[in-house]
């Protein structure tokens, strides 16, 4: 899978996802402009703004047309998405993102953390112009984005790390924003209960499969096809669905559980790598993966047939089928 | 100065300021233990819990009680000011916060980070139950508060940091913060607009006079009044008021600049102090705190005379009173 390229065909939303561009770009402007550079750090490097087109497609969906507040709430969502990252980045020490080093590589930690404060406030701002129930919903996912990586700092390493944790993770790391994202969408169009309801359920679907997914690539991806060094989930201790289910496989559960459950040299990952992909792992974390796409089809039923649900309810299979044979 | 005794006499808020601690630390209660626990590590330290008292206060002021709502918006304004010492304690790797350890020295950064994002998160909430006022007052604030430290870092070891510098970024740090508590007690009371304006002025005010206090303390205080090691502001590069009107001191700014701009010996500390002290720095600082707390004392002309009018009236200028002789 491109890091750039989204498997979601909607020409129809360039040029609000234009309009989403340029309001991100001058929300973090302030009138300082070393605070300004911190916090447009990570914007202009780019990304795929996967929320926003979430929230703008169930604007689409609903009402034919994304207003202004709907683009404003794409905007929100990714601030916090982005003030997500910049503390990430502190957390892990990483020194690249996307390409581009990172605002604690460039700048230190103090500027990087107070970006990602910043961003999350301009994101509260814009939130409460858009009424208690937008602003409500972005605290409580950033709650649980919170409680999501809490979550997988307990598991690192932890070779008996039930699954249903690991949902609970990704569900809080990853699933709750996407989901957030495209209610924000479906609020801010004025959509019917029901219809704000499966467009929740759907973005907490696409999201799970999206993070599985991108789970599998750390296993199944080359360090170009990735852009970053594959494996290293494994490095870090982070034990994702197809792990947990290689450790599981009769021929090389055992191996991979002596091998694990530890700090390890990221000399052993292309071995590692092998023989998780000689389990049956990756298959079944496929498998996973394509029920929660099933259930994200099934969530959109409520609306009418029509060329963006089509595209819609094919996302979360085309990312499964994007994945490296 | 104690550390925890508040020269604010209002014991009729005795049993509301009971309410915000309990409504507190209910409030980051989750279902992991260890993110309560680490969330929780701050809150259990105590604290003067000024911004709710503020909270409560302007409501007493106004309507002579405090409502389910002025409690709660003091929990979150409260929240907002602990989420930002957890980053404060990760950006300056501090070990030690009101005599206990820092959630970064018992948990790690990773965890410290979180839960101060985690307290955004839950404040954000609260403050959408309370309205899109509140929610967006916080979001600025916290906007406010990421420029104040942005604002102080770019002056780190700077002789020539301008006045207007300090004053914006202690504005900031926490003049804004005080500000919106004030506000915030204001609003969920439902006041008069002109009611609500000059408690937000009040809060500005005193949250000045609250700053240079604290900044002069650095250089009069004993490490034992101080509960932490003194001078600690010159260690860090922070020239705050008094010692940039040492600076201008004809006796000994020169001596005083010579020594100054560039990281020091801690051992220098204290000569350090003392050429301050033997300066007009500090009575220069008290006087322009005296100019603050008078604007204060203004700002509550609105309100018709009354205990609570006369104890808000004195805060200001109780807090200089208060400094050592």
């Amino acid at each position: 899978m491109s890091k750039t390229a989204l498997p979601l065909d909607l020409p129809l939303l360039a040029d609000d996802l234009h309009r989403v561009e340029e309001e991100l770009r001058a929300s973090v402007v302030t009138e300082d402009p070393f605070l300004t550079e911190v916090a447009r750090n990570l914007i202009v490097a780019g990304g795929k703004r996967l929320r926003p087109v979430l929230s703008l497609a169930a604007a689409y969906l609903g009402v034919g047309t994304a207003s202004q507040n709907v683009v404003r709430g794409g905007v929100a969502v990714e601030l916090v998405h982005l003030g997500s990252l910049y503390h990430d980045d502190v957390m892990d020490e990483s020194a690249t993102r996307r390409g581009q080093p990172t605002a604690n590589a460039r700048f230190g930690n103090f500027a990087a953390i107070v970006a990602g404060d910043f961003c999350l406030a301009v994101s509260a701002q814009i939130a409460a112009s858009l009424g208690v129930e937008v602003s409500g919903l972005l605290g409580y996912t950033i709650g649980e984005l919170c409680k999501g990586q809490v979550a997988e700092l307990q598991s690192l390493f932890r070779l008996d790390r039930a699954e249903e944790a690991y949902f609970r993770s990704i569900n809080g790391k990853t699933a709750s924003l996407m989901s957030a994202a495209a209610r924000v969408g479906a609020i801010t169009s004025g959509l019917a209960t029901e219809q704000i309801e499966a467009l929740t359920v759907y973005g907490q679907r696409v999201g799970m499969v999206f993070q599985i997914v991108d789970d599998i690539l750390d296993i199944v991806s080359t360090d170009e096809q990735l852009g970053k060094p594959a494996g290293n989930d494994l490095v870090e201790g982070v034990y994702t669905l197809p792990v947990l289910r290689a450790f599981r496989d009769p021929e090389v559960g055992e191996e991979l559980r002596g091998m694990l459950g530890a700090p390890i040299e990221r000399s052993l990952v292309d071995q590692l790598r092998k023989l998780i992909r000689a389990s049956d792992g990756v298959e079944q974390a496929v498998g996973v993966a394509r029920g929660f796409a099933d259930e994200a089809v099934s969530a959109l039923g409520v609306f009418p047939d029509s060329a963006v649900r089509t595209e819609l309810a094919g996302f979360g299979h085309s990312l499964l089928d994007h994945l490296p044979a």
